[in-house]
């Protein structure tokens, strides 16, 4: 089966992280930094192994500023309820994910403001528009690194450096880039940056982190037991226990290792360019049929492996159930839980059929997917 | 290695688990009840049955009333928070976890009030004790099922009448008891309640969760992408999907269904048994080794299969440090993440050596472990 459903999750895995999951489970086992015995001792090794790696994947300087959540959503929920406070103003892209969007708007409530900055219709955003929409009372940015809907890369250099200019926090998502763009949280600024476990780290679902830079302080939103000062009632302060209260996915975060020591073994540059030659290609494919409108900005320098389209005068499911049906072919319909972002594209009556590339797929999928989609056209 | 660390993730799991988690892994793969495609679907349908197995473990009439968490920790932080407002009045024992004291001390600061109902030495609580502390205000009682650290058990039933009487919500904390003790929401007045994947229902980790009666509405800690309302900026009220943000540890809960499948199959009655007779055995050699102070009841009646102990002049860790070393036993020593239960049990200073029986300790392992602690004792 082409699975071209990527950016939800990537599929396959490299086998190496079947492994060492399994491994975990059988071997290992135990529940890291609580009781001290060998079993314990060893899962809490492969717990810093991986943070370790993530440090190094993100040019982090402390691995101890990587701390592990449950996903993507539970890292960027984390970061901004737990910096922003009422009276506090935000600035986010029309291209964001929900898991952005909706805890803003419920932290509307609570006395947060926000300023939602529309971006092109490709989904391009112009940083002098961020810097337009700043308010005495602003305090921190968030971005998405790449669109989820278009795969729009977002000019994060330059919010980190009118959020640094400007003395503001900036968050990175960083769901669909983390694993295949070189991020640099120094470099680029970065004040935290959430990323899923899953995705382009090549780890298993149930993964995901944040990292939050030094002497940054965030209200913690999850309190119970870390294994650490167990005599104490009140949540401990040191990093990363203070965010990571509970039984760890483990095996999870073993098999996470594994797919980022996969990333650095075959390069990341090499991931990248695989992924953007296939995009390249399906977008070039794309171009000779007819009846298919292709969103974003259609080119791989601006672009991640994300690409989004629609039959003419077809619902956006039909054409994902046809391609599933009958040709066997793994994509996504709907909103893709961005409904800002298909505002901004136009396409919130009939959402897109997005196709996402990883690693594992191949010119013969892409032909596979070209091929399908003629056909469908042709009714 | 024998292991005796089950209280805080059960180990081996059944050769099931190890490979439904695999089969999901490399079979599955997808993101459940996001894309529509046929492995989109199957992950889906994974998640699904684990959600009924639940159900029909612990009597509850649908299953969508149980959601995912990551742990039971996640888990009652939300049943917490998601529950309490300010001049809110909560009960909990001094047994309690740090997963319920730490959110319950965090709300302080946010004007929800508390009692700590101190139980007595061996943690019994007297259930007359909780009701001579309800308030005006009162609106929740928080009792763990069991202790963590001297697996005494609480009277959940009395708890539930209170409650019931009382119109307050009763949360229960199952993290020592799921899996091994019959628990129905319905016959014990349980409002909510809390149970990790990966203890005695001997799943993996990274899973866990939390029945929430119907008509009970809490506040979400999380919003985010749930594959529901797409087109929807707010959080949609739809269960579970309300409390269920981002992606699942898809995998996990599939190894949850296969732990749960082999509970029902062995027989929970029969597990029950098995690890009660261990403790029976285990508490009936304690008691010849003069120097060694168990802790608790001492009555399986009365316990589940958790055993603390001290060596009279040693420290928790010293003890288990040489049981792991000298004779590759796995316990824990300390504090558990208990303070206020070590206070009631007069072991704040040394902590205690936890003994925690699962399904797949033998009577030799008991053997072995007696056999050390008497050496251990002779120095």
């Amino acid at each position: 089966m082409p699975y071209f459903d990527n950016a939800a999750t990537s599929f396959p895995k490299p086998e190496e992280v079947y492994r060492e999951v399994e491994k975990y489970l059988r071997v290992y086992g135990a529940n890291p930094g609580r009781s001290g015995h060998k079993m314990a001792l060893q899962a809490g090794r492969v717990i810093f192994e991986t943070r370790e790696l993530l440090a190094k994947l993100f040019h982090i300087d402390d691995p101890m500023q990587v701390i592990f959540t449950s996903n993507a959503t539970a890292a960027l929920n984390l970061a901004i309820k737990g910096y922003l406070k009422r009276g506090d103003h935000v600035l986010l892209t029309s291209m964001e994910h929900n898991s952005v969007i909706r805890p803003i708007k419920a932290l509307e409530n609570m006395g947060v403001e926000h300023t939602i900055v529309t971006c092109a219709k490709d989904g391009a955003l112009n940083p002098e528009d961020m810097e337009k929409a700043l308010k005495s009372n602003s305090k921190m940015i968030i971005s998405t690194h790449a669109s989820n809907v278009t795969g729009t890369l977002m000019p994060v250099q330059e919010i980190g450096t009118i959020s640094q200019k400007n003395h503001l926090a900036f968050l990175l998502d960083a769901s669909q880039t983390a694993g295949v763009y070189d991020l640099d949280v120094n470099a680029m600024n970065i004040d935290m940056m959430a990323f899923p476990g899953h995705k382009s780290l090549l780890g298993p679902q149930g993964t995901g982190g944040l990292y939050i830079r030094k002497g940054l302080e965030l209200c913690e939103m999850i309190q119970g037991g870390t294994g650490s000062k167990s005599d104490r009632i009140v949540q401990p302060e040191m990093m990363p226990d203070r965010y990571e209260s509970g039984t760890l996915n483990t095996p999870g975060i073993a098999g996470l290792g594994a797919g980022i020591k996969f990333i650095l073994r075959q390069g990341m540059d090499e991931i990248r360019h695989h992924e953007s030659d296939l995009t390249n290609y399906l977008l070039e494919k794309l171009a000779e049929i007819k009846k298919v409108d292709v969103y974003g900005p259609m080119n791989t320098l601006k672009q991640a492996p994300v690409v989004s389209l629609n039959i003419r005068g077809m619902d956006s499911s039909e054409v994902a159930y046809e391609l599933d049906s009958k040709y066997d072919i793994a994509v996504r319909p709907g909103l893709h839980c961005a409904p800002l972002a298909h505002e901004t594209i136009g396409t919130l009556e009939q959402g897109t059929v997005r196709f996402s590339i990883g690693y594992f797929n191949t010119k013969e999928n892409v032909d596979q997917a070209v091929n399908a989609l003629y056909s469908i056209c042709r009714g």
